[in-house]
């Protein structure tokens, strides 16, 4: 094994000397639990546990806002859904932030051929009725350009296409249109803003998620389904083209909302976490099936799975099930905080955020001396089908903060080509979740979170290793 | 050719002698004319005029349910576009239905798990606001045979699932659902009904369609889609589900819209007619691309292209674009009513209506004299990938009350596999339509429609081989 050279090498490019990194042997996993980990992952390959969990939370609960009455009851839940999975802890911490609402919406065009448009407001946008004329971008930069109030009275439409991709990457594009569109609009004057959403599909579905105003005055802000951004760049190109947008949203005061933690307490260590989360909330226009039924689901199978098999975990296996994501992370920004001091404590952290679709690269974040143990828990769930990216990727979501903290991380790629047909839309349903892929992500999160448990040695948690979330 | 074989065989089936047939010499093709017809197969594959017309349709005019404003729109605009495609003559017919508004709907799960449910009001559904248990039923005939009364209060969700199929056959266990259940339902006592859709889908779009109450007293009447359906019946395995139903559409008075005619009058039997149609009206969730805009731009495509190609009919070709299909053939009713001393002189009739997919067969229906004739017409649209089922099939909708009169007709199968995906949905948008299949099927109809022009001889249209529309 070259591992020590290698470890030598990045302590060099961290501009570290061996004096200043946490010193430890290397870090390794013994037989025995390669062994209840191998064991465990095949209990989860034959196990629905998973599925019966995210069943349970899109029909029972459905529909869960951050902030909504859904919101309360998929916190009491999670509460008693821990509960009933024999986790021997279950704790919640108080998540505060400003409660967006959304009543009604409709869109239409005007005149010569009036017509609906379907779209949805973006969340974090204002009320009001709004007509005018679109101007049709299909630069966002070119709209950033423009000379502020040269679009006074108009409505802008930016028409860009996000590319559909395995690693999801043309969100990238898609949500920078729904984050910097409606207040570079704002800025030139528009009086409302519409957008191509951030969505793969063709099926009439408008995908919502946060945009954000900053300094500008916000103006009504909405996504189209791909279909009637096809119609409005057709009727634009024909000629003046005179829309309404008719939005019932806005911020609505503050909630107070909880994450809710279900441990399973290690047996000698039990200050040392290893951490896994999804987000208990969803979008209200779907049951949040994908984003984050799935993940929330399995994550919670995880400690459920090990307790059913008698197996002891030397640290605590803790799973978060964060309270508003979708708004701007605000349950990992709480919890995140409240373990500032205790970074140094998680032996390791992930989460699935990205949709429960087939795992097909492991990767993350470690410390030079716990790549063999890393590459030994690869080994484990390589049969799953899964490429091996040391050191690539990172954890997603609320534990990608706790990750640029410090927290040693593993990043699994999830199949991301269907997500965004679904992401955000009223289609993301329980129908849409692969029962098979759901098993594969269940055995291999379960795999490697026992055998970060039960490691002999850290994977090296500290600022020192710290990644910016991604 | 054993073809006067076959014909005394069939008029012995028909309980004719060969004296009460309409006996001519053998219809044929004569090969000026199966040359002709091969270049216009060969010029409408290449060309792109079809798509041109549905393109203006579904998006300058969107939707059009009939009796509304944009049904007003599509009747100028069919107008002005078949005198924009040349046509030597347009005419109206008056078509005077009971208009039917959809105003606004909304459908939700109350109590324990209250969440929204994603519905649609079915056409001639009386509005109304219930609530009540739902009581599920997977079989139409269990709800039919109910004790009338003893489903007093309750609201009944008919849960059947529809196939897919390449026929669309699976479209008669759907829309028996949806004819057959509200009355049943209303006879039961119910107070609502709800259903899983004549759908194949799982995007979160409703089915709408009509339905229809006799001598019942009408209950407000939606239907679901699959994904809303699958969490209903989930709900209700959980224990006792209330759900509530808010519908504001219903009836209002009479309306008047048109069918519109274009003519390319023929050179030497201007009186007998090749009468091709599809139908103007769509439902109005959505654009009414593939139902059935295709249909309209397809069937209108044709006599312009034989205008373009300066080829001659010697019989007249007629385009009708049909007033009100949707609501009950209203259209279709007044054209055959209109053409009832005429049938003879209707050459061969044909209609494009379930959708613009792939034609995979021809069949149709026409008098013994002519399958030589029909053989020939074949032979030329054979390499467009269409097999031969001579004597199977019928012309649809409208043009099946012609054929059900004795019209000959031309029956293209076309492949509906995903046709009940879109199927009065929002999601039926121009996006859905295949620009390569679209071509195909025009450069099958306008091959077909000319030969059956410039035929030497009849197709034997006559009360005496009427075939009962699909």
């Amino acid at each position: 094994m070259r591992v020590s050279h290698l470890s030598a090498a990045l302590l060099v490019a961290l501009g570290l000397s061996w004096s200043s990194a946490t010193l430890a042997s290397e870090t390794r996993i013994p037989d025995s639990v390669v062994k209840d980990a191998t064991a465990l992952r095949d209990r989860a390959l034959q196990d629905n546990t998973s599925w019966k969990i995210v069943e349970s939370l899109t029909s029972e609960v459905g529909p869960r806002l951050a902030g909504s009455e859904g919101d309360a009851r998929a916190v009491a839940w999670a509460k008693a859904k821990f509960k009933a999975l024999g986790y021997d802890k279950v704790w919640t911490q108080d998540v505060t932030f400003p409660k967006w609402e959304r009543r009604s919406e409709h869109g239409e065009v005007l005149g010569r051929s009036s017509q609906e448009l379907k779209l949805t407001a973006l969340g974090g946008s204002p009320g009001g009725t709004v007509q005018g004329e679109v101007v049709r971008f299909d630069d966002l930069k070119a709209l950033q350009a423009v000379k502020p109030g040269s679009l006074k009275g108009k409505i802008v439409f930016v028409d860009i296409l996000m590319p559909r991709a395995r690693d999801g990457h043309g969100y990238g594009i898609g949500s920078t249109v729904r984050r910097a569109g409606p207040p570079a609009a704002a800025r030139a004057g528009a009086v409302g803003y519409v957008m191509r959403p951030a969505g793969t599909d063709w099926h009439r579905n408008p995908h919502t998620g946060m945009t954000r105003f900053d300094d500008q005055t916000p103006i009504p802000s909405a996504s189209l389904t791909n279909n009637d951004a096809d119609q409005l760049a057709r009727l634009v190109a024909l000629g003046k083209t005179e829309i309404k947008v008719a939005l019932d949203c806005g911020f609505n005061g503050m909630y107070t909302s909880q994450n809710v933690i279900g441990e399973i307490t290690g047996t000698t260590k039990p200050d040392e976490i290893v951490a896994l989360g999804g987000h208990l909330d969803s979008w209200d226009l779907g049951t949040g099936a994908i984003d984050d039924g799935g993940g929330v689901a399995l994550t919670m199978a995880v400690g459920h799975l090990i307790k059913q098999m008698k197996i002891k975990p030397v640290r605590t296996i803790r799973v978060v099930a964060f309270a508003n994501e979708e708004q701007g992370l605000f349950g990992g920004r709480v919890y995140t905080e409240s373990q500032q001091k205790d970074i140094r404590k998680h032996q390791m952290v992930m989460e699935s955020d990205s949709g429960p679709g087939m795992i097909y690269a492991f990767g993350g974040n470690w410390a030079p001396e716990a790549g063999a143990a890393v590459k030994q828990m690869y080994d484990v769930i390589a049969p799953l089908g899964i490429a091996y990216e040391p050191l690539k990727g990172s954890a997603e979501s609320e534990m990608g903060l706790m990750q640029a903290r410090g927290a040693a991380s593993a990043a699994f790629s999830h199949d991301a080509s269907l997500y965004f047909d679904l992401h955000h839309t009223p289609d993301d349903t329980l129908d849409k979740i692969d029962p098979k892929a759901l098993k594969q992500n269940t055995a291999a999160y379960a795999a490697v979170a026992l055998m970060a448990a039960n490691a002999e040695g850290s994977l090296g948690s500290g600022p020192e290793i710290a990644k910016p979330e991604r």
